[in-house]
């Protein structure tokens, strides 16, 4: 049964994991036959957001890998606790957490970089000729240290073209499907970066997470 | 098209809404073609768990609207700040938020009261004959509030002695199915209440959304 960590990056779409995305991505596995174990680097959110007011709480620190203990049911360790060499494939859910945390995408654009316990865990796996799916915005981390990775965020202009210059191929693609790097191993699939309905969404990340899955095993 | 309130209780199973159990009715309601309007009381929560370590976290307060908007994805509203008759019917999912938070069934039981404003909101929505789907542990609010009402909280027999003590008709029922009180117009599923895999929760809660939807049309 191949093992397949997942990657989160808090609890919300505006400071954290996108949470359905990383439910449906759980969902996903569970029916694909793979087991998985959640993880998160150990270190303080990049900010907290107030959900309802849609801006930052003042004052507020929460640590990323407890706020993603939500999404994991507690079932969760940290990136430094685990070797990659115990994970046949990695796959990172969505949510502004990926480009805060795991990232300084956010705040940093093209010229950002992958916080470094991520950037060594993605590397390992990378380099072991593991498979990797990225969901929504998350794909910004693949496009720093995957060079000419083929990927997909949807078909948002901007991002798409601040991922090409950082090296990656865009490839646009709707929510309710995936792109496929075969040569990198890389899968991606938009979710929310497209204005899309939660069963599309659903449909794309169980597409991607099925042939990750298989890949894996 | 059915206008469905779905009552949050916070984000996380260990002191909010059951964030896999929210994800999954939300996912059901789309694809049963309801609408739908996420809800929750603007209250602080009984208090904020660490979701690593399994225990409270001293010091910090978080609010139930506030933290239910993650789920939400920021499209919330108070309880307080809509009328019962905007709804067709309403679902409640589980965590231990609305043992917590919604009620204080966690900490008292048997004698355990409903939050004043779900209370009320409930015996509006089911005084005019409109269904309401019960999730995990939240049947412990119809228990309270709907004196006889048939429902499930799947196996447990203490959890299930105590709703009967309240009054309930309790009856066994696995993760994957989803018990009707045709009378009281109630459905309830077990979910987390079962130690059951994902899939097999998500059966079960599409199986009371339909169903739910199918009433509320």
């Amino acid at each position: 049964m191949a093992q397949v960590g997942v990657v989160l990056s808090g609890c919300g779409f505006l400071d954290g994991s996108e949470i359905h995305e990383a439910v449906l991505t759980l969902l996903a596995l569970q029916k694909s036959g793979a087991s998985y174990q959640c993880l998160a680097p150990d270190i303080d959110q990049m900010h907290v957001v107030d959900h309802v007011a849609g801006e930052p709480a003042a004052g507020e620190t929460r640590n990323v890998l407890k706020e993603a203990a939500r999404i994991a049911r507690g079932d969760i360790k940290a990136l430094g606790d685990v070797s990659a060499k115990d994970f046949d494939a990695l796959v990172f859910p969505g949510g502004y957490g990926a480009a805060k945390n795991l990232s300084n995408f956010a705040t940093e654009g093209t010229s950002s970089e992958v916080e470094p316990s991520v950037a060594q865990f993605v590397q390992e796996v990378h380099s072991a000729g593991k498979p990797i799916g990225f969901i929504c915005i998350s794909p910004a981390i693949a496009a720093r240290l995957l060079p000419g990775v083929k990927l997909t965020i949807g078909s948002d202009p901007g991002t798409a073209a601040a991922l090409e210059e950082m090296g990656a191929e865009h490839i646009e693609c709707p929510a309710n499907d995936f792109v496929e790097d075969s040569e990198q191993r890389v899968l991606s699939t938009p979710a929310y970066m497209c204005d899309a309905p939660l069963p599309e969404i659903a449909e794309g990340i169980e597409k991607l997470v099925k042939r990750l899955s298989a890949l894996a095993g």
